[in-house]
């Protein structure tokens, strides 16, 4: 039986616009990964009325119900209270959340208020789903045909929540296995992509083939359903290799969570260490690296030479290649990674320079010309990227930064540099 | 009379989670300001079927249909026609539309194809919102006592579309005017707000206070409607006044986007410089500081000395406080904010030293354990946190960076440092 599914989001800051709804995104690509086709999203505000009426309508046209929000002391825990009363059930106190809960305030340090304690009443006789990410406890249950989930709405508990306790929950509602790998590429446009994949995806059924654009990056996932997971592995091969054939040194990896990611492995294969020195992306590349835990192995530190004198003082960058040729030009970006390189004692440092808007620098640099650069044992590397005005300036620094680190992921893959386009 | 309105997004793409209804939160935050009220957001995919019901729901419960989406050729117009059917109405072709879609391709220099001027087939009788912006116009039209607006799917065309084109048909629909304030708390939890406020929340009704939580802050909205803008302004400010007063030190500001703004703003006015030294939060501090356009002005630079020899070799941290008190202290973090705003030469200098997880330290110091410092011309503090292992690793890192912005404020505006909770 194929399942329909119903994300309905309890929040009046979704309708007065304050968030974007990323959670209904974040479960509808999880949903479709597990083969569950997604038919509504749909939002109400902290309403019990206009909930209710929600409610009844998705209880009517959908087999599982998947809620975010609505869950905390704030809205009187709306969507538990409506939920529990369409199907007929009672909320009931449970101990093992109140614990929870308690334990939480105490590790944090905050005192707890008895409305905390309210997240602990539950719907009788559901499957709780804990929250090692916050207070609010999720919780499923089936009633009526109907499979019901409910997840708290902050997106950093939403996510994990959905991955770790809703996501096995649903695994069990679909027949056989969807098994799937993501091919990662860097430097290639979705269009091109898309494309060149365009007449095969179509021709395509099991596996499928679907690409994705994010943050400047692309990937491709290739999924299969199959009785067991083994045969799921098998249709899936084949198609993983003639894209790897395809895209060659485009791709960075296959099931793997980042490029900086890659470069930290790279790094630690190779015995090798890690430095940065950025301008423009003022402290996003080392942040970046240090998000993946166990950076720490690999990655020194760096050293974020917003200013021109801690560029001259701290990263020993001579004072007439900045009066020569400016901070944002090729010499300087070559001159901040070898300075990184010395100053922070390791085997390979990145840097980058560029123009990250508004507004163009004093030296006429248009937004968007940015400049990084690689330090290594065998030398240094340039790569100019001229990335536009258009991409605002949060998209311009992530798009600096991965350049950057593709050129320490071609390094330590003994690839040539390439254009990054 | 007042309006209630209902956004109907239609597009497969939403549904698989491919992108996040951006448009929607756009368009609320454009109505709220407008005083319409928002109560519903649907989402259907390209389903002649499923849109009718949609539309059909929302016909009955809305008198504002808003749509998004669904008008290209991709998807047959389906929008249109669905819309144009529930109310009764043919589509008839639009030379007006029809002439702009052809110079719009010439402009781009593409091949118009026959399906592209289908997009020129409107419902009789509305008012055309000419797309300045990409191809598909938009429409509106009023019938059996619902306006309907239809916007094109893609954000860059969706915004603009709503700014100069259906917001002043909208403005004739409002009554009155909408204003909000928002107030900006770090150092307190979302509960014990909403447990010292609940009751006068319930109580009001115009003005309105709503509290928000997001990443380790809270906001506090406070929204009025009234005829002019000068009205409310005039019921809102004695709840703005009352709330700084009641959470005293706790405010970081009214209206202002971030702390890190705020930190900004206090040097640039104070003529001060700012430098940061990270080891747990490994660049984060910098990269926020530098999210703000304009950092430049104050921030110079930053070091972020995630291995211990960087903490002496570039910060100059003294050896025998790393292996008396280990990295993780209070004293290092002290020396460590010292160094930088040595090494850097600037005003203040920020620092972070602390354990991120996923595991202990060598020393055993739990996950969680951080210590933020702050060094000025007047000496040197320092804040221990427990921030427990419960959170995520980039939550702890942003609180943890939240807390030194913390520090940083405090001082530019003469206030104690406080423990931050």
């Amino acid at each position: 039986m194929s399942h329909t599914v119903e994300i309905l989001s309890v929040g009046t800051e979704l309708l007065l616009g304050n968030i974007a709804n990323t959670d209904a995104q974040m479960l509808s690509q999880g949903l479709s990964e597990l083969g569950l086709n997604v038919f509504w999203h749909t939002v109400v505000g902290d309403n019990p009325q206009r909930a209710r009426e929600a409610v009844a309508l998705a209880k009517s046209r959908a087999d599982i119900i998947i809620t975010t929000g609505g869950l905390g002391p704030t809205c009187d825990d709306l969507t538990k209270n409506v939920l529990a009363e369409a199907f007929g059930k009672q909320l009931v106190f449970d101990e093992g959340s109140a614990q929870r809960i308690r334990t939480y305030f105490q590790r944090i340090g905050r005192t707890m208020t008895d409305n905390n304690l309210q997240q602990a009443m539950l719907p009788e006789g559901c499957t709780v789903l804990e929250n090692d990410w916050g207070t609010a406890p999720g919780c499923a249950f089936e009633a009526e045909g109907v499979h019901v989930i409910m997840l708290p709405g902050p997106p950093s508990e939403c996510r994990p929540m959905f991955q770790y306790r809703a996501r096995p929950y649903l695994l069990s509602l679909s027949e056989g296995v969807i098994a799937s790998h993501t091919i990662k590429l860097f430097g290639i446009g979705e269009s091109t992509m898309e494309a060149q994949l365009r007449e095969q995806m179509n021709a395509m059924t099991n596996p499928t083939l679907a690409p994705y654009a994010k943050e400047g990056e692309c990937e491709l996932r290739v999924t299969a359903k199959a009785a067991t997971d083994r045969e799921a592995q098998d249709l899936l091969q084949p198609t993983v290799e003639q894209m790897k054939q395809l895209f060659r040194d485009k791709v960075y990896g296959v099931d793997v969570p980042s490029l900086e990611y890659v470069v930290l492995e790279g790094l630690k294969d190779k015995g090798l260490t890690l430095g940065t020195a950025e301008s423009c992306t003022g402290g996003l590349m080392a942040k970046r690296l240090t998000d993946v835990p166990g950076a720490s192995q690999a990655f020194k530190g760096g050293i974020v030479s917003y200013a021109n004198e801690v560029k001259q003082n701290v990263l020993r960058v001579p004072e007439h290649l900045l009066s020569q040729f400016g901070a944002v030009s090729s010499e300087v970006a070559a001159a901040m990674a070898a300075g990184a390189r010395q100053v922070l004692g390791c085997d390979v440092a990145l840097s980058s320079t560029g123009v990250a808007g508004p507004d163009r620098d004093e030296n006429g640099n248009e937004v968007g010309t940015m400049f990084v650069a690689i330090a290594t044992p065998e030398g240094t590397h340039v790569r100019a990227l001229r990335l536009g005005a258009r991409p605002v300036r949060e998209r311009l620094r992530t798009q600096t930064a991965s350049h950057a680190f593709d050129l320490a992921r071609r390094y330590l893959s003994g690839l040539d540099y390439g254009s990054g386009t």
